[in-house]
């Protein structure tokens, strides 16, 4: 696969990335660079279930740079089988959060490795060497970092909120435990100081769910902006509506436009670009921001590949 | 199904339990006596296995009173899947001992409950209820008694020796660690003082691996004989032979003819009967002990529940 032609080949790309949303650009990236991609990753959405330590972003990513994702379903792994959880419900154990025994490998192996004193990233790049990943794959930081969900149904853990509730809850606020305290992950710091750095792009991820815990972690908006490469986003928004159903309601209960222009605002003064898509036009959004309208919905492969290569054009084009 | 005839329908029966061979003959009493029955099990082939405490007599004795163990394999769940490990392996994880999926719950639900501060002895009373067994199953003891078998290849721990060298080591001693410090189960102490008591039945378990860690917890013995309960222990010796590989392997390291009387002599001071095997005659074993023969291999279900009976039979006549 080419490089887009205006992007040096010799260049890395830092990508920041949530869930499944992002994991489709951060693949598309991928196929592009290569090992010259590090991927960092929410830890917000993790928690502990049954005793095991859970990384819904991480595992996405992985299973997805892994050629090991359930595209049909969305989450998960391919060939997935889900007799652990037909015993557990047998057992009485909670069964709200599915757990595939495939899947279950993965959280039982980091568990014991996080027990035995191991840093997530250093479990997460192990996983990664094991499924074949040439990027790189950081968490944003080893310390506990938790979303929690202010609604009217009162303070909610991000999963409870996410897959035991669906969603349903109003959203009022939505905040990050640890977040004063976590250090960012000296590896990710690492890659936003290197010279070779071309270019920061920000995943179409939750701006509010997935990419805000990421960049609430201190050090690294400073790292972003420190490190003289083009930062760009890529608008989660199509055609004036935001193609998640969570992303669109959770921007509807905090009284926030599902525009374009509200993406770049949200961003503001850590972003030199952001990517909209055609069908929100290529009007300017101001606040000294650049914008590159291309199709940004990732429907297979080479659309997730097509959007890779226009964002870092368009990064190319902001570094001149 | 009919009691024995000479056995007292009001009588409670407690039956000292290792694994496979052992169940069998725990099944056959489940059927004679349901909730009258209490099975001690031993807790000494217990492990961590990544970071999972596993239970591997216990969940036999669950698997096989609840109707949920694999006949043809001989040990594990029915329709049972292994996804886990195949996972597991991929990830460079452990895959020396199997953990199927369905069997992982047990483990997961396990580990995660002792987490929160239950006792071994609450957590399998609560999986046992779940399994519809009317029988009490109890952990010898809640606190740590782990085997340790010397060998020609060093101190190995049990799942070590017997998994994953398939008792290829040569055994010169076997230590039960934590045995002088851990505490008889009060439920175990209670089932054994009860003024319902007919029967201490000892199970056809590998005497040196399976029944003499549970004998080594303090106050058991003491127990037993206080009880005034007459105590059968079953040979696990046919024809001259034990009939399970590893008994038969072990017993020649440690230099112990296969016979119904080295069981006896084993058990001596315990013990009141012995069953013995049709194949090994009824002759006296001295040492006090009354012998009664019959056919002690048990293929199936109604050889099982024949053999039960034989020995609860037994137990009644030398209460008299």
């Amino acid at each position: 696969m080419p490089m887009p032609p205006a992007f040096d080949g010799s260049k890395t790309v830092v990508a920041i990335c949530g869930g499944v949303g992002g994991a489709k650009l951060a693949l598309g990236l991928a196929h592009l660079l290569g090992a010259r991609l590090t991927v960092v990753v929410n830890v917000a959405d993790d928690f502990v279930h049954m005793g095991l330590r859970i990384c819904p972003d991480i595992d996405t990513v992985l299973y997805t740079l892994g050629g090991r994702s359930d595209e049909a379903r969305g989450w998960g792994r391919a060939g997935e089988s889900w007799n652990f959880m037909a015993a557990t419900k047998e057992l009485g154990g909670e069964d709200w959060f599915a757990l595939g025994d495939r899947d279950l490998a993965l959280h039982v192996q980091r568990s014991c490795r996080l027990a035995g004193g191991e840093t997530l990233t250093a479990v997460t790049a192990a996983v990664a060497e094991k499924f074949g990943i040439a990027s790189k794959i950081l968490p944003v930081t080893d310390d506990d970092l938790r979303t929690r969900v202010h609604t009217d149904a009162g303070v909610l853990d991000f999963q409870r909120y996410f897959v035991e509730r669906r969603c349903e809850p109003e959203v009022r606020r939505i905040a990050f435990d640890g977040a004063a305290t976590a250090r960012l992950s000296p590896q990710v710091r690492d890659a936003l100081a290197s010279k070779q750095l071309g270019a920061v792009i920000i995943c179409p991820s939750n701006p509010y769910l997935s990419i805000d815990p990421i960049l609430a972690v201190p050090g690294l908006r400073a790292a972003m902006r420190g490190s003289g490469a083009p930062v760009v986003a890529v608008s989660p928004i199509i055609g004036g509506r935001a193609i998640k159903g969570p992303t669109a309601k959770i921007m509807q209960e905090l009284d926030i436009a599902p525009t374009a222009a509200t993406i770049a605002q949200h961003y503001a003064g850590l972003i030199d670009g952001l990517v909209v898509d055609s069908a929100d036009g290529a009007e300017a959004v101001g606040l000294g921001i650049t914008t590159c309208a291309t199709p940004t919905l990732m429907t297979d492969l080479p659309s997730r590949i097509a959007l890779a290569r226009e964002s870092l054009a368009f990064a190319a084009r902001l570094a001149t």
